[in-house]
């Protein structure tokens, strides 16, 4: 039996990209080959990037905006490194709200100055701290669009100058929001978008080339777009399995026809929170995300037979996070409203029980 | 039809690892979730990382040696970078056997002083330099095991007392020679193990440490050793495929096994190259990959007839690269004789109409 499958990621993909990945490595396209066995300058692959990379463009509604999208190797974490490597010069500011976050930071210091513009580590992130200065001779500003352990999503983003970067990783393409507004944002695949083993980097071209320092090639975004993301052998797979997607994404309306089923599983998840008395949300409910909602039970004792419920219902992965406890219930593009009614209906069943 | 598919790589894989490949992407053993969408935080995902990185060690005869493997993402290209940044404090010797060689060598020179031990460059690396002087007070000595493009293959490796670094991307797996000569060695999987999208990583532990530039993290194969090869999402269906590779390689009696099969391979593939008056080879016949076979037609005017032939036979990919023309015929350790027989059959047909 399917389950339903909250894993937080890699995470639920639609069952129509599952499909036609499997097939894809038995023969691509009734190539006599597997998509897995080709060359990825030959005619196949090269037209996958180039669907996936155009696609990202629309979808995010940036088509003749000046950006440039890439499926780069090494997680977002490795684009920690590289916004800091391709941007800081002197200084830069960072919107710490939470495990991410701080570790994006940890990674731009070891090149150069950072400075935390605001943090919300004093209440274990549970809120998005708001009406922060960001300096305007700073090299960039940097943020986490959606807080994956804590359930918490930024709803508005600074106005600002200097060029603003966002880890979108656990919602990139799942609400209508002004994409321009950002200058560089990236998102590894395992969320919204694909399996793990890429990352989408959606950089505005014009911001590259002003720091002084040398950037190793494998490191430097224009080294990259110059190459059409190709500037070795992309991770054939995942680049495939991500285009396939976009596609359907693009099937359902794009970003806002999902936005609308997004909203209607997130305030189904969110109203069974706060009307069940066995429940407690954990975020502030201003900032609480569409993506992963968190939550706790005000009854430690009744955790073993929630678990049980949830088990035989075919729940799947609504573990929290280790540094919030309690649940977490990540509801991205990809699951079905019918999940999220599923997970409800076994949190009323607890409380008719209880 | 399935092909006889030469490809240089992403190259062929065994037909049981993309069956069970295929599979996974649909449900993972009976879990009712397909592969790519766990968590890999999982057992599931754990056990086989721990079968990836236990099935590298044991069949490179490197158990009980102080070796750690890694599957990372970034490819063998970002390999070139991270082994100057955990090994390179004042100076490194390179050998340059060819185009990969030189973008190693290109990168590392980013970060501090690169020398070149010799070159073969002066005739479009053709063969292997031999003979050339290590000075043992360099920090690590860096090799191309088997050049990919130009079709030379190391046949023996230097005695040096220096830490021994080696691209093994195109050949590894592929031979049994004494691995424990090497400190560290690394292998894109898109050649003789996987998918693109996961690069194995061998390093002997107790040379990490030893440089005094601040490691960024995502780049510090210590915090990568010390997270088990999870510092952060590995690309979950690279590392599985690449798993399922190295069990099939076990099963046919490790290196050793595939070793006799690929001379087979190469041995009739030379032999037809030599024998045929319409073929030359391209490299040093001392220096020959088992891995990579280059020739050239002697009479272009022949290429049609033959490129049609290739094709009529099911022959896929065996068109040279463009630095050296002609023809290349990969033959890696999925490659089955059958394949270069046919090839070799299309070979000596062509001479009989000729
Ligand atoms: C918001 C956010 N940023 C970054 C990461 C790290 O991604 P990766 O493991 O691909 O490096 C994650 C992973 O879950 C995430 O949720
Ligand atoms: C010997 C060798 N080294 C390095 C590379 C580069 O590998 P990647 O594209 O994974 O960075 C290749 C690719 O074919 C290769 O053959
Ligand atoms: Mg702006
Ligand atoms: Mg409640
Ligand atoms: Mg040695
Ligand atoms: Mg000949």
């Amino acid at each position: 039996m399917k389950k339903h499958n909250f894993s937080a990621g890699p995470s639920i993909l639609p069952q129509e990209v599952l499909l036609k990945a499997s097939e894809s490595i038995m023969d691509y396209n009734n190539s006599g080959l597997s998509l897995i066995e080709i060359s990825h300058r030959s005619k196949d692959f090269v037209d996958i990037m180039e669907k996936a990379r155009a696609l990202a463009i629309e979808l995010l509604g940036l088509e003749g905006k000046g950006y440039k999208a890439l499926f780069l190797q090494g997680g977002a974490s490795n684009q920690f490194l590289m916004v800091a490597m391709n941007l800081l010069e002197k200084r830069a500011g960072y919107l710490n709200t939470g495990a991410w976050s701080t570790k994006a930071i940890k990674e731009a210091k070891m090149l150069d100055d950072i400075y935390e513009v605001a943090s919300s580590a004093n209440a274990n992130f549970n809120y998005i701290p708001k009406g922060f200065d960001i300096p305007s001779d700073y090299d960039y500003f940097h943020c986490t669009s959606n807080n994956t352990i804590f359930g918490t999503q930024m709803k508005s983003f600074p106005k600002t100058d200097i060029p603003m970067v966002c880890d979108m990783s656990s919602d990139i393409f799942s609400r209508t929001i002004d994409y321009s507004q950002f200058d560089i944002l990236y998102a590894g695949a395992q969320k919204n978008m694909g399996p793990a083993g890429t990352t989408l980097v959606v950089v505005k071209e014009d911001i590259l080339g002003k720091v002084s320092r040398k950037i190793p090639s494998i490191m430097d975004y224009k080294k990259h777009i110059a190459a059409g993301s190709m500037f070795n052998t992309p991770p054939v797979f995942a680049v495939y399995t991500s285009m396939l997607t976009l596609e359907w994404l693009k099937g359902k309306g794009g970003i806002a026809g999902i936005e609308e089923e997004n909203e209607k599983k997130a305030s189904l998840m969110y109203s069974e929170i706060d009307l069940n008395p066995l429940f407690t949300g954990f975020a502030a409910k201003e900032d609480r995300s569409n993506m992963n909602a968190t939550f706790n039970l005000t009854n430690e004792n009744l955790k073993e037979t929630f678990d049980t419920m949830l088990k035989e219902a075919g729940i799947s992965a609504v573990n929290g996070h280790r540094s919030v406890g309690g649940y977490r219930a990540s509801m991205y593009n990809a699951l079905p409203l019918d999940s999220v009614k599923a997970l409800v209906e076994v949190m009323s069943e607890l409380e008719s029980k209880a």
